[in-house]
């Protein structure tokens, strides 16, 4: 059979990958796809650069429009990233005919829904398993490989910086700030990390997990998303006292009301395997109502881990390239006919347990205080801790870990306790989920 | 569309969750596959509980013969077990058009070669996600998330029965026999857990993952075995003082010489994620060139989360079953045309870490000795323990870690450490692996 073509829109850290492993492990992937598969043309602006990585062996243009027109490409792989250019090139490359692959979580998670419509009516396919969690097969597992399954929650490590911050912070009892600065210079953090620390590209993937796990559209603008910003070293180090760890968690929970969809720190119980997930990895931990807990960990990031995933993707697609669009499986994993219109729950509705910390009087009454407000919210208590104050000192440190409740009762209890005279400054709320 | 029907052979415990899963979730699950998935027959030999396990809502047969050549059967599941009837019955599907989908490790570890030969000529699919690590899509993974990669190696702690057995000797400081009397009480453990205790059944998996990871024929004669009815509780003390849990483990390697196949309990650092996974939970880590470490983790066993592969495949299926055979998924990963001869290596030839446990007279010189020995097979010492005597004995416990080395040297080595006279009785051997 002749070769698939494929052509390529920016060649950076991940499209050099996807170069390299395509052409270092070609022989291998030949015999797996059955038909070889080659890049045969490359975009970006900087033409030299590109010409540089791929050795002068593949046409490079500067301008992505001719890619997408080529008529002698079957696939284009969309690496440029963002919401703009990204978007009108993928919608161009699916007007054209051909079949797309994706890491780019932002645009699927704002304008999937477009996409994918666009997609099933020209007949051609669009996969994103680089997408989320980099080099780990999630995508299929969530897709295919669970199909049996009334998909119940998903709680995932799906950003790889901030992994790697909360890591450091409660290995060296270090603050964020000083983490942060490190974690820029040893290259786990962007120069501008906004998006990694204020969870919004966890909320990218957390938004698109939900949709192919319960079948709806994608709704990135109704994710519920707080970064990791605020984290205070005290925090961690109280929450190990507790038994637990803080990881920041894409989470989403099929509920009787709707569906939660939701990206803030979270302790987890250290004794989960998920909480021991250090440093720059993701992982995924999925519950299914027939097989239980699975969980899926590896490298979300990084040049050859996420080519491992468009690579895998474009071999997909090359066995199923000529079959007939109604067997391929469904871009949202249901069939587009099928898919469910469960409301996303604002925040307010969610139900959670929560870690408060607050700092007090140490004089008596103020516990009394404080657990009458929670009593009359009917919120109970799963455990507390209380530090002596320091050496002359009058202050100190409650921390109480609840059990669940929804957060809007939680918020107007916090209110309360706010209120009090010997309560000083704000209460901090932490989410905890026992992921069990 | 018309229903796809499927006819079941053998309900016990992964047939009646199969039905009851698929009655469950049928809604979900035909929102997925895009056609609903209907058991329309059933064949037990005891009838009778085979209509109560189905309330009466299906055909029951005693002979399965009916199902596999009955005309309105596309897809019959096996789960008889065993090679025998189990494999008469697979091939007469077979070569009656029919699909098939098994979770008979034993069958396919064995007689796979045969049963994928038979459907590739007859232009069906067999597929076999529940045969390996219940319901963690494993298979999936290896044959089309990783594609991109060429496997490196594969460490599967793919025995749930064992797993239990090894977490609760390490808690409870408790020996073999009495832990596996435990298990038989509480159902872990079968009557008859030969298969299990002695890594056959491990084996089976290691064989099924070394095929499709590396596109080579089954081979489970050639695979090296070895349970973990010999280990000791002291060994797994002695373990954990050096930083290492011991799991029984299935691992393939792929050498410049060939293929390491084997199953043996092994000792790994404490630190890595797979040395805790506790119970009667598996998990399977795999190395690939390109992505690096991804770990899978879940319920190996039991009903529902054997159902959940099944079904799993029962949707890839239904998804592919009109499609031209040439876009399926290979069986073993690869086209058929491009299977690998890269031999099996025996034993002797295998490269890895070893533990060291020998009981020698507590006098000067017998270090010596015993390093001196090490050092003539230029076997490189990696960490050593040496326990006191205790009170009123003159005999101690030498533990020693080495660096890697060929199987066949420390098989020579130990033979001469043995003939020491300050040695008395067996030097205990285990594997060693950094799974790094």
């Amino acid at each position: 059979m002749k070769p698939i073509k494929v052509g390529l829109l920016g060649i950076g850290t991940v499209g050099s990958g996807t170069f390299n492993v395509l052409k270092r492990n070609q022989e291998e992937i030949t015999r797996r796809a059955g038909r070889s598969i080659e890049i045969a043309m490359v975009a970006d602006l900087n033409v030299e650069r590109a010409r540089e990585l791929t050795h002068g062996e593949v046409e490079v243009v500067s301008d992505a429009n001719l890619v997408v027109s080529h008529p002698d490409i079957d696939i284009v792989i969309e690496l440029i990233g963002g919401y703009g250019i990204a978007r009108e090139l993928v919608l161009k490359a699916i007007a054209n005919g051909k079949h797309v692959v994706t890491a780019n979580k932002a645009l699927l998670a704002t304008h999937g829904n477009e996409i994918f419509k666009a997609a099933q009516e020209k007949g051609v396919m669009v996969a994103f398993e680089a997408a989320v969690a980099g080099g780990i097969p999630i995508i299929k597992a969530l897709r295919e490989g669970l199909t049996a399954n009334r998909i119940q929650w998903i709680a995932g490590i799906i950003n790889g910086t901030t992994n790697f911050i909360l890591s450091e912070m409660r290995d060296k009892g270090l603050d964020f700030s000083t983490v942060l600065k490190q974690a820029q210079e040893l290259g786990y953090a962007e120069a501008d990390p906004t998006f990694d620390i204020e969870g919004v590209d966890a909320a990218h993937k957390a938004t698109i997990m939900a949709s192919i796990a319960y079948g709806i559209p994608m709704q990135f603008d109704k994710a519920y998303v707080e970064g990791i910003t605020r984290l205070e070293a005290s925090d961690i180090r109280y929450a190990e006292e507790l038994g637990y760890r803080i990881k920041l968690l894409g989470i989403t929970k099929r509920t009787p009301e709707g569906i939660e969809l939701r990206v803030h720190p979270t302790l987890i119980p250290e004794k989960r395997l998920i909480a021991n997930v250090e440093g720059a990895m993701n992982a995924v931990l999925v519950q299914g109502d027939a097989v239980g807990a699975t969980l899926y960990y590896g490298k979300g990031a990084g040049s050859e881990p996420t080519a491992s995933a468009v690579i895998a993707d474009l071999v997909d697609i090359t066995r199923l390239a000529t079959a007939d669009p109604e067997h391929r499986v469904p871009h949202l994993a249901f069939q587009p006919g099928s898919i469910s219109n469960l409301p996303i729950l604002p925040m307010t509705e969610i139900v959670t347990s929560y870690y408060l910390r607050m700092h007090v009087e140490d004089k008596p009454g103020v516990l009394a205080d404080v657990t009458r407000i929670l009593a009359d919210f009917s919120i109970s208590i799963d455990a507390m801790l209380q530090k002596e104050p320091g050496e002359g000192e009058t202050q100190t440190d409650i921390i109480i870990l609840t059990h669940q409740t929804k957060e809007k009762n939680i918020v107007a209890a916090i209110q309360k306790i706010e209120a009090l005279n010997a309560v000083s400054g704000d209460v901090t709320k932490l989410r905890l989920e026992d992921l069990n």
